[in-house]
């Protein structure tokens, strides 16, 4: 249950948190508590204090269209999505970060083409501890000095909760990997910063477990939380993944937040990635990652998925007239 | 393994086939014979009378690419996908057959909008024996009359073996249900007529065996094969389905079939039909199998995801815009 | 609904049956009508003949334990398994009936074990048109010719519905195989004969519609279904299948059809059989299905999960113990 | 690749080991160095120094059976699992910690049943902020009390890597739970220990992810670990989850690894733990983990799948009599 306090309340806020176990967040200038959905009624504590209240079937709360109508904008750096702005964001880089000239090519790249944001992994999240396990902090750097040098934003991921304030300290938009999505040490660190939370959703994750996760966030005070769908784990293998565009259109009808799509780890294979980013923009979705390399075969990790710098361009040349042809434009 | 035989050698193929245990086909003038794919070399018996001969690493044979790079042309009825068209046919029409009255108002639907393809269940899979079955035989007849009065091509499908070849005299396309996907009995019937099939992938069928069900026809003798993408079982409950479009880039990728999207299975709710038709259509696909019903509350199955005819006629507006974007058009 | 008609109403059933659509079947001396689930108050027409009715939730209804509490019985020839039995029968015998010579050998391996009933298939359901498909008919004849020879029960596989006739005369008990188990045409001819019927899950289906596939035998008027578990097709593909345990446990509570394993079509590797076997057993199950083979590394199918005839009988030495230890006992 | 190094390199493995870039571990008197499986051959700079060398095909190596064929024996406090013990541990407890009176109580019934085990969660990793998230470090220090005043080991789970420390601290066992299971922060921490880690595989990981994620803790130095299955997500939803039994047959076959089985967890339903318990038991698995109640209806978390205590003591007496007949016991 959602409840809007009267503005009287406003300054009791905490206090009447803590007496009926809620959290209590400020939005829009409002003051809100949120307990749990299976609570139905206002309790009588609050009955004086609740100028408005919403009951919900379950725990997507915040997150609810019920709740909030419109979709929620966010800032991605100089950049809003989500809202009114029907615009799509289209965000490139490497998979991993690998070197200060690999990152430079990517950040000219995207610079030439006019976008705004520059992807990269400094913490891989691998399965196999032999396996290129990423630049940590020093990838991280090299990430905050292409921010510095090209004016671009940059967006890594969040491995574990161990250098989680670092990425929260070095990024623009803060990652949350499919493996991390459960992780509340990073959930709750990301609630406590304004910064935009991107949350991918884990490749056994249902989807409402997933939208519970953003709710983490959002009841933790952080209203700037993103969704983004790459891909879940089904029988097929032809294809890494299965990206669940059916669930798209499940969280566009049920919930307030915009939505990402990362259609290269979905689809495993480079060939794939054009046809899918233009079935993505199709569906009007606030923004899409797209791994690109200068030398995919080189690659230290997902050689397989990331375009080169020929085909990043020919898919922004494609998916802007997808975009234009639903009303959306790509940034 | 395919073989091309020499022109010398066509008279006796069927004597070459024999011998070899190997179908036969007739194919664009030429004969084939066709082994499995375990054969890596060409029999003795057959070294003087091969003109070309094709290696492959699994059973995928006469549908792929290897064999024939371009996408095979198919005529359903009056119209051509498939090819060099660049057309994606939209097919409308009710989940089941229910009266004349219905599949009536259907049919002047589809002719007032400038369509062509008329669909409808006569004999329904339904997995309870206490569910509505279809009209059967009389719905066929239903849908064989809308033909004659609108010069429209009419789909539906076999449920099973007995009544195939009922379908086949009455249908201008058939339809190989998802759950009939494996039934070597309706696929070996589809195999000795010349008229189109759409095979819809079981739901728990892996994209290679998928494809090996067209090969049963395909090595038949009927080249007329068109795949459908229907939407798999996972894990995830709040749709339907899980419409699997890396799985639609893997087929474009590996595969000369034409490929027909069917969302309202896929996504099992109304409101999610409209954007993933668009996000399907701007894959290039070759065409669109959408459940629309006059009044969807009533309908006898399938209620939630059939559209109402303004919603329909929406999509139909929405999905040109996409299909121009890349290239194509809507027929 | 079931609707237990009084004896006075015998006579007309079928006449009831059809004013209220209604399947009517004779069970156990008794008439009954089943309609949709949906159903829960007893139409008007039925009440002064109603002696007894059940109400349920969903369309598992004859199969229901809230009908019979009791596990049914079933008469696999000359055993019996279900009811008050304690007894789990050992299926053996060879993927694909390849010669006579092998399926004698594999007869008198289960005749000197003490053991019951044959399996082999005739009509294989390969996935691809290039595999070995069996002998067919030819195949059938060979299994009913060991039964003649050593008194055997035989089982085997309809694939579709074109030979189900067939099967129906040459075998002791039906097998409808998973990737059968939609297809109405075999369940309808089922539902004709008093044989018992053994059908298997499809690898892709819920366990509430592998129970409503027993509704079309039940309800069609052959009271003699076991179901039969043999993997379900999940994400993981380190092993073929996986074998659903949990699913076993919840057949078992809710239904009152006996169950039958096959772990060797779920794991899809010789080495894992045994263990499973014995898992199985532990649970009190009715029945396991073991794929043996003279050497296994020749079979024209599945080589790499049948066992040689040593670890048969080691299976069933171990199962035995097993099965003494929760109070049953292998025949 | 593993290389055990001559005793008389043992002194300079570290240096070695950054050399070639690869992890150094003692083991049973023994220094390896261990390099990714990409790795098929001796490195120059170790020829001199290798004693022997073990290749893979994957990146399981410390934990394959290729490298050490005897599964590995873990003292599970002052119990042994593994090795040639052939005993199946029972671990009993709630699934929550709630208070010191309900955490007393299931000691006392594991006491009086002479087992050795206590779990309870103290850090929950519930999917909503809304729901119950667990006691934290009281209930951690309720636990330490237990283990004091009964003689008890306790288990309980690290939620995130911001708590790891505490969790090594007061337990005997460390729990890496399903959904953390791909946390580096928790796992590298569990390497630093010698204390024995019990890892749950995620619902959507793969076999060969699993088993990676035990890499990840034997080659940072800890070889004390065992795996635990507790369901797989799956289509199905009748049950909770699916426990794959056909994965541990697999694990048994490939790994060196003791394996506990969670049937709890994967059933979701008292009904089905006593009889899914019983079929782990006769695979010889060496553990099971099993949440009990002291009343289930009232429990803060997993209410419907948590036995009672009569219901635990019939588990425990049913197993018994499984595992003689797979020549195990039950401690």
């Amino acid at each position: 249950m959602i409840i809007e306090l009267k503005e009287s309340a406003q300054a009791s806020a905490a206090d009447l948190a803590k007496k009926v176990k809620a959290f209590h967040i400020n939005y829009q200038d409002k003051a809100y508590l949120i307990t749990g959905s299976a609570l139905k009624e206002v309790p009588q504590d609050l009955e004086a204090h609740a100028a408005n209240f919403w009951v919900f079937a379950n725990d997507i709360q915040l997150a609810s269209k019920k709740f909030q109508q419109e979709k929620r904008s966010v800032n991605f750096g100089n950049v809003t999505i989500g809202g009114q702005s029907n615009q799509t964001i289209l965000i490139g880089g490497p998979c991993s970060v690998e070197s200060e000239e690999q990152l430079r090519g990517a950040a000219e790249l995207l610079v030439g083409m006019g976008l705004s944001t520059l992807r990269g992994g400094a913490y891989k999240p691998r399965t196999s501890p032999y396996s290129f396990q990423g630049m940590g902090l020093e990838g991280l750097q090299l990430l905050a000095k292409m921010r510095q040098d090209y004016g671009l934003n940059v967006i890594t991921e969040a491995r574990d909760a161990t250098h989680i304030e670092q990425i929260i300290e070095h990024t623009d938009i803060i990652q949350v990997g499919a493996k991390a999505m459960y992780d509340q040490g990073i959930l709750r660190a990301c609630a406590k910063t304004q910064k935009p939370v991107l949350i991918k959703r884990g490749f056994g994750t249902t989807l409402q477990e997933f939208v519970q996760a953003a709710e983490f966030v959002l009841s933790g005070g952080n209203p700037n939380v993103v969704l983004c769908e790459r891909g879940i784990r089904t029988f097929e293998t032809g294809t890494r993944f299965t990206l669940d565009l059916c669930g798209v259109a499940w969280l566009q009808e049920h919930t307030n937040l915009p939505i990402i799509l990362d259609p290269s780890h979905a689809m495993g294979y480079a060939y794939g990635v054009n046809p899918l980013a233009r079935a993505c923009v199709a569906m009007r979705i606030d923004g899409l990652l797209i791994e690109a390399h200068p030398n995919p075969k080189v690659a230290k990790s997902d050689a397989s998925q990331q375009l080169d710098y020929p085909a990043f361009k020919q898919l922004h040349a494609d998916i802007q007239k997808v975009a234009h042809s639903v009303g959306y434009k790509i940034v």
